[in-house]
């Protein structure tokens, strides 16, 4: 039975506090790993917590990116929900873990929409990638 | 142990099409999930697709909702985390099932961020309330 989603979830854990509080390095750790997945990025959004904590979430055009932090505890969790085969997961979690400097992380993938149909009536909407470019064209 | 987040995914079956399909009606419907759930939002934002589906995702003080739809297969991917206690999930669920008139649905609840703590030092951002007023009476 295929799946119309995959939907990381990843966690990181023991990472500097200063880096998950600050939201420019994270927009920018998402965007880098967006881009190094191989997905298209169509709109990011970031929202910085008082006293400390980020929220942001980057939709693309095989679905979405998404962290929050807790900088007081070293944690941030994050998720990444593509549809679609050509997405490189694992090139995101490499950066992720790189970029937050997380000393451990722990990971789990979901199907998402898992339809009882045959695979091969399965489409994975390739006609998203003309939208999300015509998008940023026109941003 | 207790866990920093509470993480809903939400699997919904065999809706009308033309919902899914409407920016509008799927917008309306993930802000009002969010209202009934007593969460507080921060910012939504919502991309339709050609020739089809609908990606959408509402930032709240508390974490997110995000809704990805495959109208060609009636099926809706939805996300609602939160941290802390009080948010009604059951609420939002049936607020989004009866908008979007699924016929069957799919829950599962995924802890996040489980520390090794014991759980009166764990804090819930009770703070972030108060961040997400300021940003409402300033937006």
């Amino acid at each position: 039975m295929k799946s119309l989603g995959r939907h990381l979830i990843l966690e990181l854990f023991d990472c500097p506090s200063a880096l998950l509080d600050d939201p420019e390095h994270v927009s920018q750790s998402i965007i880098k790993a967006v881009e190094r997945s191989g997905a298209t990025l169509i709109k990011p959004f970031f929202h910085q917590f008082a006293p400390q904590g980020v929220s942001g979430v980057a939709i693309i055009s095989e679905s979405h990116f998404s962290i929050h932090t807790w900088p007081e505890y070293g944690y941030a969790a994050l998720d990444v929900f593509t549809c679609g085969d050509v997405i490189d997961m694992d090139a995101a979690v490499t950066s992720l873990k790189q970029d937050f400097q997380a000393l451990s992380i722990q990971k789990m993938i979901l199907s998402r929409g898992a339809l009882d149909l045959p695979d091969e009536m399965i489409q994975h909407k390739p006609y998203a990638l003309e939208e999300a470019k015509l998008a940023r064209s026109g941003g």
